[in-house]
């Protein structure tokens, strides 16, 4: 098999479907017309393998991530995402492999209304990089920079499966009948990002949880210039999480896990309501933003519990 | 050094100028505005080491090849580059060599006018992916299908000598000292993509030649369902290639031999003076399109030449 029919695997698969897309794969460039009235949202992202992704994940469950990964960002501004590049660095041309690939990234929720415009493959160590491009109203994108003392901490769905995932991950052969294990796998590799249109004239700030919530929620307080406290029960738990995770871990994998891909959204307190209404998705209160910079997580009494141990917040904090 | 610092030595050189830049690096996505009436070119490459660049290439060579083969890309459709994201992956992190790679990415020509917006940075095995975004009037990009029977054939800058630099790398240590070695490398490393905006209503087809001219001439002619013949003895030659490649080899490099970056343009005899007139570079007429499919290349004397061995070529029929 050589590059070119590499490509026509690829290819077969990712007809543009948009109005708006003019020219997609197969010319030097893709030719795209943002619609007039509309800025546009642009993110980027590296899969590299053993990295991002176990080195023995399946091609359609890196096809699937690579995809909502990038679509999540775009989504934490608030934006629709309209196009997307692919760039795929394999160690050797294998057609099944690509085929899967595809099929899997077809199947990243809303998949079906982003048409995939560009892309080069290339041969080298395994790595996926998606640019994704969104679509938002001008002047309404939802930055990190608008959270305001007084304003609701909240996350989408549950945190920490994907940690937990990951750590499990290793022990599959034994856990292969637990369902509980096998729905923190699909959270791990299938990240259900969430759709942030709701966002939009409703919430002061936005991100999603990529590094793990106090990492993320960190990069909000800094933008905005205040701080939070977050309230250590209130963190929201899957079943599976529930019933999986040794006590003893549950606050560093719901604080500092990564790839959860959930939304932490700060929002005024009248708006709360409303944005949890539109949301496709549970929305929790975690905490409140502070005028005070720093960010805190206390217990059910609380006394605020050591985080500086987390990876996450020592990242925030550098 | 941590990643967070290792963003901030990035981006410390990377801040945005463009009025059409609403947000650029540091939330989940940039934010642009591109102008009423125009439509966005889109193009995305990956750069791997040991494959599209050296593995003891300088780390400022990288950056500045980074950004140049995605600006020709969007070039090669009649657009103006106006801003670009950078995914970089890095096996260790490394203030020095990142420094040095951001000021080889400012020195490609046009980096001024273009805003880098976006970029990941990820532990891995070195490549880099960029996305460039350039803008046209609506309707106006240079496409690979619209070349005639009768248009001419033509090349900007020269050719092969990439190829041929690429070659002597191998035996820099006893070249160092040699002139036409040197400037080939920089051409090798350093390529200086065309400016492509004087394409827009004057040629029909075009495309830059980053697989070397057949392959990349050959992707023209499939599009556009018609043919041509080259002239070998009009393929544009630097002093440098003249002075250092062996005869026997000239034709597969200048016919096979990637990363020139020149552009392959096709356009109606009654335009090529107004479009030489236009560019900042020589332009070369090589050839003629042909209603009849196929791509022949003839000697001095109206003679095919074999073309079967040449990689690229290989690459264009499959």
């Amino acid at each position: 098999m050589r590059e070119f029919d590499l490509i026509r695997v690829l290819t077969r698969r990712l007809r543009a479907a948009r109005a708006d897309t003019h020219l997609a794969l197969g010319d030097d460039a893709a030719v795209l017309a943002p619609p007039a009235g509309h800025e546009l949202v642009v993110s980027t992202d590296t899969l590299v393998a053993g990295r991002h992704f176990p080195r023995d994940a399946h091609a359609a469950d890196i096809g699937f991530k690579a995809l909502a990964v990038s679509l999540s960002d775009v989504a934490a501004m608030g934006a629709e995402p309209a196009w997307a590049t692919l760039a795929l660095t394999l160690p050797e041309l294998d057609s099944t492999w690509c085929k899967a690939f595809v099929e899997g990234l077809l199947q990243a929720p809303g998949a079906a209304r982003v048409d995939i415009v560009g892309g080069d493959t290339t041969r080298g160590p395994l790595s996926v990089t998606t640019t994704v491009f969104g679509l938002v109203p001008a002047g309404t994108a939802v930055r990190r920079s608008g959270a305001q003392a007084g304003d609701l901490l909240c996350v989408t769905g549950t945190l920490g499966d994907a940690a937990l995932g990951l750590r499990l991950w290793q022990a599959r052969p034994r856990m292969r009948e637990n369902a509980h294990a096998q729905w923190l796998w699909q959270r791990l590799h299938r990240p259900q990002w969430r759709r942030g249109s709701a966002l939009r004239g409703r919430a002061h700030a936005a991100i999603d949880i990529s590094d793990g919530l106090l990492a993320d929620a960190g990069h909000i307080l800094v933008a905005s210039g205040c701080g939070a406290r977050i309230q250590a029960a209130a963190l929201p738990c899957s079943p599976a999480f529930a019933a999986l995770c040794p006590q003893a871990d549950r606050h560093a994998l719901q604080l500092a896990g990564g790839d959860d891909y959930e939304l932490c959204i700060v929002v005024p307190r009248a708006a709360q309501a409303a944005l949890a209404a539109q949301l496709d998705c549970p929305l929790t209160v975690i905490g409140v933003i502070e005028a005070q910079p720093g960010l805190s997580v206390v217990d059910a009494a609380g006394a605020p519990l050591p985080t500086g141990a987390y990876p996450g917040w020592d990242h925030f904090r550098s």
